[in-house]
C-alpha cells in the first residue's frame, strides 16, 4: 500500500476526527458531525502551538489514513529521559490489516528518537486485545497498569 | 503533618532525585550521587521551560518530602480534551504513611483542573500493588494496560 507519513495540517483534521470516532469506545464518546465541532479545532491549534507535540498522520489518494500523537515529554525519572507519549493511534476502517499500522507506529517512534526520546509509552483500554497483541509484536511490554480519571 | 505544596525550584532538585532513588524499582535505575549528575540538571532546565509542564512538591521543615510532575497534554480525543499526565509521584520515605501521598494527589489534581484539564492519567509498574490499591482509592479507574518500550 502506498502510504506517506507527515506531520498533519489544518485541512487533515476532518479526517482524523472520522478516524477517531470510527472505534467502538469512539465511536461513544466523539461527535464527527459537519461542519466540525469548533472544541476540535481549538485541540488542534492547542497541539500546533506546542513545540512539544507532534501530530502525524498517514496519507494515500484519499487524504488522511492514520494518525498519532506524539507528545514529548522532558522528564527526571531514569535518569532524565525524555519520554514519548503516544495517543489517539488510529487507522482508517478502508485501510486496516495492511500494515498501516506497524508503520505508521515505526515512523512515530523514529520521530520520537530523532527528538531525543529514550523511551516510548501509551496505554490501551483493556478491552483492545487486538491492539495489545498489536504492540507487543512491535517491541512495546506490558509492563504497567493504566489509571484514568475525570477531572 | 504540616506540609506546604508549590512547584519546585532548582534547589530541591537534590531532594526530589534522592526521592526518585529511594524505591524499588528507582534504585536500580538513578544515580542520586552528589554533586548531582548534569543529565538530572538539564532535565529539570527542560521542564522549567516547557509551559506545559508543572513539577509539585511537597515541603516540611526538612525540605521536599513529595513529588509529582504534571504534563498537559492539548489532544483531538474525547472532544478535543485537554489530558493531565502525571509521572514521577513519590513521597520521602521518612513521610510515607502520613496522607502525604494523598494531598500531593489532591493539589496535583487541583493544578490539572485548573489548567483546563479534563482528565487525568497515569501508569504504574504492574509490580506496586500498594500503589494501585491507593490509586483505585482516590477514583483512579485501571482500565488500561500501560505499554512502555526503550528508544
Amino acid at each position: 500500500m502506498d502510504v506517506r507519513f507527515r506531520d498533519a495540517v489544518r485541512g487533515d483534521l476532518p479526517a482524523i476526527v472520522a478516524m477517531l470516532a470510527d472505534d467502538p469506545l469512539g465511536a461513544a464518546r466523539e461527535s464527527s458531525q459537519d461542519p466540525l465541532a469548533s472544541h476540535y479545532v481549538r485541540a488542534f491549534e492547542a497541539i500546533e502551538r506546542d513545540p512539544n507535540q507532534r501530530l502525524v498522520v498517514g496519507e494515500d489518494a484519499q487524504g488522511a489514513n492514520a494518525v498519532c500523537q506524539i507528545t514529548l515529554v522532558p522528564g527526571l525519572s531514569r535518569n532524565g529521559a525524555t519520554r514519548a507519549l503516544l495517543e489517539s493511534i488510529r487507522v482508517a476502517g478502508r485501510c486496516r490489516g495492511q500494515g498501516v499500522g506497524e508503520r505508521l507506529l515505526r515512523h512515530a517512534m523514529d520521530v520520537a528518537r530523532a527528538s531525543g526520546a529514550g523511551i516510548a509509552q501509551l496505554t490501551s483500554d483493556r478491552s483492545r486485545g487486538d491492539a495489545h497483541r498489536f504492540y507487543q509484536r512491535l517491541g512495546f511490554e506490558p509492563s504497567h497498569v493504566g489509571f484514568k480519571m475525570q477531572l
